[in-house]
């Protein structure tokens, strides 16, 4: 299937509009705080969500698994600066949240999600978010500038926005597939994602989209680790209205399977992108084991070595250190023989190999400066327990990502 | 029972020798690369060791593992630079070593233990090791100086030594314990430690001498976290030569107890030294949780929050920012009442209450900021699960961290 890369965003889809300002959520004036993403009301929209497994949610998480569960949300508003997690008044002000939303856009409180991404803690500040609403409901538009705008609204430490759209044939009918994303720390494999909101004017049943959002969702932003931290607010929801005018999809079958690759495509994409614009990162890491015994084994592999610190002040010196590859395939409790390991590097700048059964090869270290010195690095690892692989992404770790966080409520 | 502390390190048990020289394994001629620890031939000397639980393990740690399953060693040699793991004849070099310290010493190889830190996948040099080997077993000493070239030749990027000796009257005799000890990256928990090495002169079975050192270990190197790595190398390694006298112990009894409370003692403060020389460090962080359902629960917690790279950089700013330490407690895959939680941070300037029921304090960060600016911080968790406790102990992670590992091979 043809998927073809368009610009339009979140709103390149028919019948969804946008939003977004500053309210003063954030002390920084030139940065939106508060966004509204909606499905026109003449759509029968439906919603999937997957959230972070951390144990302590933030409360817009959690009001968001209460009204999901109908798969019947039609907007989303959400606003950075303060994660409304572990706040005073949690609860009470994402409920208000949700509720001026609802009002706002004439709405039920049942049809709006919301969400909250910035400092944990910090009581948010309901009166700003209610002007905030005001202000951008009246001013919600079917643009690309419009979805642009909310792309930054979504942003914190993150060096550029995500935002993705493309088109595709799906049963006769033209479907668009947009998006917006945000890293850029706290950002570790098994939750849903960081803050990723999805829109298509897919016609689709709810339960159709949820699963395929969680298949899809485990093999991508599942499959992302900056830091090994794992945030109280991550939140990838998909909003599908339908108005794409196919064959309801509420079955398996070919246009699912045409439209969890569009969805895989689009995923993987921002998935790298969060990898990428890791806080201070320098390289994107993607990491691949083959050979191993099930792709579960491959995924433990890849990801221990994706999170190892040591690997990856290794990887931003540019270092070809892999005995720290070894060293986190060793702890990740996977059973492999390391004297049938091969590691090798690759980039645009060519492939060395630097293990060889398990000991080191004589290299060029200059060679293997140069191939790690690209913006992305392939790690290659192989074992021999099987025939499986799969492949998770990172980044390095540099002085920047400690100054940004040494920073970060200042 | 009172415990004094003394000079003399290893040697300051009666009947251990020592030694250490540079033999060219480091480039760096100023640096001891090359050491010999030794208990007198004339005494029965039991041991009892330790080692990573990395699924790698370096040719040294698998050599004695084997060796020293009988209890009766009483020789270490150990070289730094290279680490022999993933290294190009690992084993036939570990044996060599073993075999010419043997030799040169006078044992049977079956009682000596070797031990190597350094890089990894690089060929040990062990011509330079046989050379070493040579000069360092002309010339043990029974001295204080002696402990401390030795305590100086197993440093890696450890910025001071760590080496401690004290003595207790157990059973009506003074017995003594020493011991030298290494960080500082690549340390994490679940594992027997880095490399430290104990000498005493008590009396006591190679059965019970294990037994203590493991329950030991469990609470204090278990408990530390530089950079939730694991090495390929850790050993820790304890040698009793009987010299002491006294009535040898070989079941559980009041002198074992008295035995093991020193043990633990001496054991905490390596823990402690080492968590303090974290690379690149500027505090030491200890964290305790209580009110946990029973002391694995708190470990646990505890052990999340000291690995927390995003705490790691909030400590080293001086912020209070304890919505990251929320964060770790929330991924640790235990269950607690996040309404339930206060978390404090206490220094030699202070204590300040940062959260209470799970939400924020309006706190003076002046005064927060203060009291993480001392060099040793506590973080004091309290949630209500039960009445468990425990203690770990990590360090902030700095901009030095990521340019020492981003130069150590270098």
């Amino acid at each position: 299937m043809k998927i073809k890369y368009i610009s339009g965003g979140i709103c390149a889809p028919t019948g969804f509009s946008a939003a977004a300002t500053h309210c003063g959520v954030r002390p920084n004036k030139k940065k939106n705080d508060i966004a509204i993403i909606l499905s026109d009301t003449n759509a029968d929209c439906v919603s999937a969500g997957l959230y972070t497994t951390n144990h302590v949610k933030a409360a817009p998480v959690q009001l968001d698994i209460e009204t999901g569960r109908s798969g019947h949300c039609r907007a989303i508003c959400v606003n950075s600066g303060i994660a409304n997690a572990c706040a005073p008044n949690g609860m009470k002000h994402a409920k208000e949240m949700q509720e001026a939303a609802a009002e706002a856009l004439g709405l039920s409180p049942n049809e709006v999600l919301v969400g909250s991404t910035g400092i944990i803690g910090k009581e948010l500040n309901i009166h700003r978010i209610r002007e905030g609403i005001q202000v951008v409901s009246a001013n919600l538009e079917h643009s690309e500038d419009a979805s642009n705008e909310v792309a930054r609204a979504i942003l914190t430490t993150d060096t550029f926005k995500k935002e993705l759209a493309c088109r595709m044939n799906i049963g006769g009918k033209t479907i668009t597939l947009g998006g917006i994303s945000k890293g850029s720390g706290m950002v570790h494999p098994n939750m849903g994602t960081t803050l990723t909101y999805l829109t298509t004017d897919l016609a689709i049943t709810a339960t159709m989209l949820r699963q395929v959002l969680k298949e899809v969702c485990d093999v991508t932003f599942n499959r992302v680790s900056i830091d090994g931290e794992m945030s109280t607010n991550d939140s990838l929801i998909i909003l599908a209205n339908g108005l794409a005018d196919n064959d309801i999809i509420d079955r398996e079958c070919k246009e699912l399977d045409q439209f969890k690759e569009a969805l895989l495509d689009i995923c993987t994409k921002f998935a790298r992108m969060i990898a990428k614009d890791g806080e201070g990162a320098k390289h994107l890491v993607t990491c691949t084991v083959q050979g191993a015994s099930d792709e579960e084994e491959a995924v433990t592999l890849a990801k221990s070595v994706i999170r190892s610190t040591l690997t990856k002040t290794a990887i931003f010196a540019n270092d070809a250190n892999w005995g720290r590859i070894m060293v986190a395939m060793g702890y990740s409790n996977i059973s492999f023989n390391p004297e049938h390991v091969q590691i090798d590097f690759i980039s645009e700048s060519g492939q060395i190999t630097v293990c060889r059964n398990g000991v080191g090869v004589e290299i060029d270290e200059d060679y293997a400066s140069e191939i790690l010195g690209e913006d992305e690095v392939t790690i290659l690892i192989t074992i021999d327990n099987g025939n499986a692989s799969a492949t998770c992404w990172g980044c390095d770790i540099t002085y920047d990502y400690i100054k940004l966080n040494g920073s970060y409520r200042k």
